[in-house]
């Protein structure tokens, strides 16, 4: 299913990851350009892998800035570490692209590179084909382990009585997106805000690492906040209580129109509002549990890590996800996710 | 770019992935279900990493059998193992489906899991979303460090005076590929033992590992024999003499159309056969080299790892891919291997 290539000066799959994907090696045994990569994980720790693939039209706007979207695909896998509590190490990269557009994969490569290398986490093999666009990375982090026991945060380990946290914001991604599908109006300034957090989401590395030993439970807010709170209730046995209003006060652009008047103004009805808090989705927040004795160490965490974190609930001992409004009094628990093939 | 999920009992992303693809780990720390996967190599261990992504129409085509698919695309990525003499470990999938086919999952299941369970590679994460079909399989293997040095074979260890050597068949992987697209006409049986090579090629991983410390330089056949060949003298610094004649021998189909009679016979030319051979590709063999002093010992790597071996040519100082024919004259040495984007 391959042409034969010519012998023409056109630019193909080589001289492509050449000329823009190819970095000499720095922790890695063995970066790009050979059949594998090699690395050598350090004595005494695991290595966390975590795969995502990105689709044009599903994950993303066919004509959205490739700056933005190399930060992002690989922002929601170092998202996958964060969650995990896993020091970035180095990622590959699997690219579908339907034609060799060389401005767009300058732009693309920046991007990417940009926040690889805040990070220190660095490409070290992958593959590139033609065909529809997609983007799949798959990283590598790493996770100490201390008197044979891993330091990795999992889905599992909520306990009833733990509190329930969430770092950053949330529901502005999805605000984003529903104005850039026209189905609601922004003012500029307030779309350009939302948008970036749609487009160029900071995955929260620092806070994961800083939740290590602390944090009982955690996973990154990917597909909403209630569909990925549902995850570890499950993967933990539990059930939970979450203030919905406390949740909604963390979209900014919620805060930002209650404080605002006259000319900066979204008309949302309040389960509008909630629904964007619980159910938006593309937060890439870490969302975790901690016992309460603990609150002290949790905002510690946080500020150690630059992350504002926020309580918003409450692990339960019987199954079942509850809702409650300020006053504490029960809301209706919408089934409120995203699911790819739904 | 997600749609929200619906209170229904439609097959959703999660439990696509717990019916198809969930299996409990074995040997990985933490296998598919939390954000991350969690791999602790042996020590003294470096982890080889691959990753290749097939697309629909480009790849193989939209009908296929599904489960040569499952296998096909395991295979490609163990052949990189194979090539870099590591031992198979585990794999992520990351899987891009139109809609939701359960008996095609479950088929491409089937051949995915039967092909890795020889290996003892085991699926440890990844991703479904909704696509164009596209499968991205990154794969992890093991490569022992001996005394501060990495036993991985490399494409860069090719010194002058090395033998040549490839594994298998060359060539019946393409004259599937051509019968299937209507170039040329097979009898039926050859047309089932070349798709056969073509659908669901052998990962030569049984040779990789016995060419630890042997070969100075390997790669696996994926692009065509002079096309990969190509690699290794670009990161050796050398150049080759390949025996074109020995190589078309390689071809299943070709020594059979010698043997056979009457009902028998492809009309090819000599120069076709030649092409087929050197530039076919989607063989999955290995390519190496080892030292002239290594002979009987290559020999016993090949019996040992029950794989055949046959030498085809030999590493010069000088630059530049020769070809010579049965009886030791020059051949054209056309620009022969393939590209995804030529």
């Amino acid at each position: 299913m391959v042409a034969p290539a010519r012998c023409t000066d056109g630019m193909g799959e080589f001289d492509l990851i050449d000329r823009y994907f190819k970095r000499p090696a720095r922790h890695a045994a063995l970066g790009v350009g050979d059949d594998c990569a090699l690395l050598q994980p350090k004595a005494g720790t695991q290595m966390a892998i975590s795969s995502d693939m990105l689709v044009s039209g599903r994950h993303f706007f066919a004509d959205v800035d490739p700056r933005t979207l190399g930060h992002k695909a690989l922002a929601v896998n170092l998202s996958d570490l964060a969650a995990c509590g896993a020091q970035p190490l180095a990622f590959t990269l699997a690219l579908s692209l339907p034609h060799v557009d060389e401005p767009w994969l300058a732009a693309f490569a920046e991007g990417l590179f940009a926040l690889a290398d805040v990070h220190g986490c660095e490409l070290i093999g992958g593959d590139t084909t033609a065909g529809p666009l997609n983007i799949c990375i798959t990283v590598f982090g790493e996770v100490p382990v201390v008197a044979g026991s891993s330091q990795a945060l999992l889905r599992s380990g909520a306990r009833p009585g733990d509190d329930i946290y969430v770092s950053g914001t949330l529901g502005d991604a999805r605000l984003a997106l529903d104005a850039l599908l026209g189905k609601i109006e922004l003012p500029p300034e307030l779309l350009a805000t939302s948008r970036a957090r749609l487009e160029t989401p900071t995955p929260r590395i620092a806070l994961g690492l800083a939740l290590r030993g602390i944090a009982s439970a955690a996973i990154d807010v990917s597909d909403g906040l209630l569909g990925d709170l549902g995850h570890i209730l499950e993967n933990s046995g539990v059930g939970a209580t979450v203030h919905a209003d406390i949740a909604t006060e963390l979209i900014a652009a919620y805060s930002g129109n209650k404080r605002a008047t006259g000319q900066f103004c979204i008309q949302l009805s309040t389960e509008q509002w909630r629904a964007l808090a619980l159910a938006g989705g593309d937060d890439y927040e870490l969302l975790f549990t901690a016992p309460p004795t603990l609150r002290d160490t949790v905002a510690q965490a946080g500020r150690a890590s630059q992350t504002p974190v926020t309580r918003i609930g409450q692990i339960n001992t019987e199954p079942g996800l509850h809702l409650m409004d300020r006053q504490g009094k029960p809301l209706d628990n919408t089934c409120a996710s995203f699911d790819h093939f739904a």
